[in-house]
């Protein structure tokens, strides 16, 4: 076992040695737990990240409020123990199945829905400090990646330039890849695979000494610890690309900042410095985009609205001029319709022009 | 360029050639197009495919009623030319972009949604028999495959059974995978990248001498055409592993007789000889899966009662007993409910009896 793996095993024996002084004094079992809670939930504007407070709550086994959640999560500190000890994983729902048996001598089942197994999970997250991937729980399996870097995984040399055009299959778990020989200078992440599959075919990665990595839509907590150590670690740039969409900068957000439902692992999968590649209210003049608009929908309207109060984009005159000009504009664009100017227009001109004018955003 | 190259380009040439040929007769340009409608589609007992008829609709120039779809017909051709000569590709999603054009002189766009360029591009697939994979279109990129088989992919070689956790990601693309080295005696294809971790994680392709492939949900063709291209020209059989579930029946359906809306693709993404291997209604009893039942919703109730009547299932009898077992229990079952009886129990026991007692449906 790694020195991961027997510091997570530490902190979940800890919980149980804990519970078990406690009932051996007579006292009231409880746990600490973190408050999960916008009201706990703040922008830290010095490490550029959204943060969770440090107010907790206590759990306690002798109140009627309170057993059935303490229970889950005791349910779900044996079940990642088990994992952990055997060296296997589970998926969120296969963790449902897991804890979901009854009580003997009741008809009561641990868990009835699989929002009680992920809200247990969270608590457990947070009372050991451990993420799920490190309790063995995992979350989705999406995206690829290529370009020029060797990794090692599971024993296995894996050279991400030579995997023909379907590259590397991200898995959701990303915490024990070793990073082998590092040739490439930056990462680029975009939210399509159609997208990547364009830059792949035109071998952008080649061209560029750099990675290309995609997911589809909300990347997965694999790719965002996967880009969120290839910065740490590496020390290479991230650069987001996504269309002139608020949803697209909302990726991109997450990508940088971390997300309020996720603010307790900030830490470990946001990159504050990522920067925005994506298309700007400049870029559709300068490239002439504007026949190929989508107009809003009302949804997007107010997804805007809501966006640019965010702290994190509050404080940014950059980014305050964009939602602007997205206002203006009254409309989205997407980065396929470069298509317009030529197939390959995003390879030859667009991402060169970018990096060349250092035309990005933070 | 490869001879199916060469043959698309031979196709797209005869039809530009054949509407020249007609405007120099001052004859009303026209094309021929198979008619994709419910009323032109059957179910072929002998091939076991659902098959597009022969009824086809001729397509004028000079009919105010088909002058819009001739027009985008033959600029998606033009696409596809451009495509095949310079041997690069576009999503369905940048081919409506690259469509989207103002006709000169007018204010009229060629394409004004995507649906439009989608169903020109289907036209021409069935216009010239080639499907949009060789047109240079390519469907949506998804899904992992690891196991014991090496191919040769745009001239990198790949051991899918040395890629770490992640495997390697399949291309939207998988016309021209070269297969080299095959061990693996068989295929299991599964509908979840979960299911796919966790054999994964047990090594399931190498106990087994086999390839584990998954997408998300319904496969994508480029993984249903990789798993017709193992099954016809490796003569690998391939096991389709789903849940106790219509939705799950569908997906094994589509990829054994083929889909009402691509009946013109069968023959090419089809596999007659599948073999269902998901949980069956014999299954939930012989592993006291009764408990984790999940109810049914109405939207399942009138799926099962829409299936049990489609015509492939209808002339089965083991299908037949099936849907009936399903409609009795009330209630779907997921693969995932295995873990109840044990983290690694589908890999070390429900797949090794399956496959011992043959107990798979045809």
């Amino acid at each position: 076992m790694g020195t991961k793996q027997d510091e997570t095993k530490r902190k979940l024996e800890e919980l149980g040695n804990m519970l078990l002084k406690q009932i051996q004094n007579g006292e009231n079992p409880f746990m600490d737990i973190p408050i999960r809670a916008l009201s706990n939930v703040n922008f830290n504007s010095e490490t550029g990240l959204i943060e969770l407070g440090d107010a907790t709550s206590k759990r306690f086994f002798f109140n009627i409020a309170h057993i059935r959640k303490f229970v889950q999560t005791v349910q779900a500190a044996a079940i990642a123990k088990e994992l952990v000890e055997v060296d296997k994983h589970l998926s969120l729902r296969q963790v449902f199945y897991a804890m979901r048996r009854t009580i003997p001598g009741t008809k009561i089942d641990v868990v009835d829905e699989q929002t009680e197994s992920n809200q247990a999970i969270e608590d457990l997250e947070l009372i050991t400090e451990n993420p799920r991937e490190l309790l063995h729980i995992n979350a989705n399996k999406n995206g690829a990646a290529a370009g020029k870097i060797t990794i090692k995984d599971k024993g296995d040399i894996i050279d991400w330039s030579k995997l023909g055009s379907g590259g590397w299959a991200i898995p959701s778990n990303t915490e024990n890849i070793e990073f082998k020989k590092i040739e490439a200078k930056f990462v680029i992440y975009m939210e399509k695979a159609a997208m990547w599959e364009r830059l792949h075919e035109d071998r952008v990665w080649e061209k560029m000494n750099c990675v290309i990595i995609a997911s589809q839509g909300q990347a997965t907590r694999g790719i965002r610890r996967l880009l969120q150590r290839m910065n740490d670690e590496l020390k290479l740039p991230v650069y987001v690309l996504t269309d002139f969409d608020p949803w697209g900068w909302y990726i991109f957000s997450v990508l940088k900042f971390g997300s309020i439902s996720l603010a307790h692992e900030s830490e470990r999968l946001a990159i504050p410095n990522a920067k925005f590649l994506g298309l700007t209210a400049e870029d559709i003049k300068k490239y002439g985009l504007e026949k190929q608009k989508i107009k809003f929908t009302e949804r997007d309207k107010s997804r805007i609205t809501q966006m640019k109060e965010y702290d994190w984009f509050k404080s940014n005159k950059e980014w305050q001029k964009q939602f602007e000009g997205m206002k203006k504009f009254a409309g989205k664009v997407e980065l396929d319709a470069l298509v317009t100017k030529g197939i390959s227009f995003i390879s030859d001109k667009y991402l060169p022009e970018k990096f060349k004018q250092k035309s990005w955003i933070d």
